[in-house]
């Protein structure tokens, strides 16, 4: 105990987490925990919900997965408790605002008010007292289209584009690939110089295709996590997403994701014992991306497709000290 | 001077600012400048615009003309004028967001989040750094209705009712008396007490039928105007309101006011020369009031319906100096 005391009021491990949505949520509640020097990275697709109003009626980036972002890492206090409830609350109404998330307008209208999508988040943390920065991969908003082998059941081998994150997300075909529109947005200065001044950058969990791959469809960034010299950890779902990734074992989701970015080395894949049907398989489709597979318990309970942030906080923690290149946390 | 900073340096004068809309952010925008003990108790009978269509489609009290109030008190430094200005934003859009302001959406999340008028008021006040406190008159959403002469112009003669203060800001009929429905609508409890701890009530200017003779017509607010210590000051508008007072004369803002509250008086009544054709007719309608005419340059400019806030913040403070009845400000 005391030497991890001792090892954590030294200099923080500084650490990227890439995602989007429920899974990113997860990583960075998770985090919190361990470091105070801490960046989200956020997609920018998506296109359901609030978010995918709000792109259509004010031709914004998607605010969505930015607001639950700043909300994991609000403040301990009443203060940044109360104001991460406001952003996450939504109007329930038959009206016109029915769904949307209070912190999706605030945010927005932090964009139009200020013209800059750092600032404006930037903001938003400072309310919250957040503990950590949150940035969007791109400040061009994005479309995620798949290549789906089957979407339409009546041509189960045809395989098809599917437009929009959350037709990708519902399809029942098979995904094969996605790629963004356009193709080559530009990455967020902030963003990319946060993955190459990273000790540590964590991709995943969350869904596959529509959260986590895309973050290596935007070629700046790809580069900077190429270039970097931080360590990067792959943390695995703890089930696959029906629609998105139904039935893809522990492998195929390494393999999918090696074949968006055939350059990209990582380090550690992060999964859970229980998650894993097959061992040997899981680390031959790790060492092919470089990397040693670390299983820890991360899930909230036997079984259940979410992460627990105490149990997945410690593994990173274990992680972090086992396979950490340099700095006076090791 | 030194004899002006001595007094302010000591307790500053506990002030309650009635009203509502521009008005009564005007006369915030003044008392700021000469009080450290600031209340604004505003309408919530408004049914237009934004506000309106929250009422409608979530039943909650109109939030506008607080949200306003609170900009009018934002902190000096640059985290309160950005917080002023966001929640002053309107989105423009051909959607359903368009012209709904985003302080109105944020104060409706956090009623329906905290359950509490105050409280959430006040929490936008400490998000601002605002130089005072902000109270609803009412919990309970209010619909003004107006006794008026002519509102249809083919029968000129006829007394109708009109209903919402939308419609009532807009009649081309001459208004005779406005009255609320609910009829005897409960008070804020923190509102009367404010007034009744007052040193000093500040009422208008505003919108006379809809803004101003409004809190004359909640019988617990009414009850603690009439019971406190405080002295009262009238605020007159500079001019008449298209719609609303077309045509009336000062004496008749005041006449009109004093019919809605026979057993109130007022110390002061604050008119600015220029907008006051009659001076004696003023003066005798303010003594039926109990109070004397004070006059003093407050428009932005000759001729201009816009109160100047330094102007009217001079004006403010002679009164509570001249008139003040205790305490060590005088």
């Amino acid at each position: 105990m005391a030497r991890i005391s001792r090892r954590r009021s030294a200099q923080p491990p500084k650490v990227v987490a890439l995602g989007g949505g429920m899974g990113l949520s997860a990583s960075l509640a998770a985090l919190r925990r361990i470091t105070g020097d801490l960046t989200a990275v956020v997609t920018v697709a998506d296109d359901g919900g609030s978010s995918g109003r709000l792109r259509d009626e004010l031709g914004v980036l998607p605010p969505g997965d930015l607001r639950k972002a700043l909300a994991a890492l609000c403040g301990d206090d009443d203060w940044g408790q109360t104001w991460a409830r406001v952003i996450q609350h939504r109007f329930q109404s038959k009206g016109e605002l029915h769904e949307h998330a209070v912190g999706n307008l605030l945010i927005v209208a932090l964009w139009e008010q200020l013209g800059d999508h750092v600032q404006a988040l930037d903001l938003v943390g400072k309310l919250l007292g957040a503990h950590g920065r949150v940035l969007p991969m791109s400040a061009v908003p994005l479309e995620l289209q798949a290549l789906v082998k089957g979407h339409d059941p009546e041509r189960a081998e045809d395989v098809d584009t599917v437009r929009g994150q959350a037709n990708v997300a519902l399809t029942r075909g098979e995904v094969q690939s996605v790629h963004l529109v356009p193709h080559d947005p530009p990455a967020v200065p902030d963003a990319v110089a946060a993955v190459l001044d990273a000790d540590w950058v964590v991709l995943g969990p969350g869904s596959w295709f529509s959260s986590v791959i895309p973050h290596l469809l935007v070629p700046e960034l790809l580069e900077a996590l190429t270039e970097t010299k931080a360590r990067k950890v792959l943390s695995l779902n703890l089930a696959p997403q029906p629609g998105e990734t139904e039935g893809f074992s522990p492998q195929r989701h390494l393999e999918v994701l090696g074949r968006h970015a055939p350059k990209l080395a990582l380090d550690v894949v992060l999964a859970d014992e229980a998650a894993v049907p097959d061992r040997d398989s899981l680390t031959d489709a790790a060492k092919r991306l470089g990397a040693a597979v670390e299983l820890a318990p991360v899930a909230q309970a036997a079984g259940s497709p979410k992460h627990d942030p105490e149990l997945l906080a410690a593994a990173y923690d274990r992680i972090f000290r086992m396979h950490g290149r340099i700095g006076p946390w090791r």
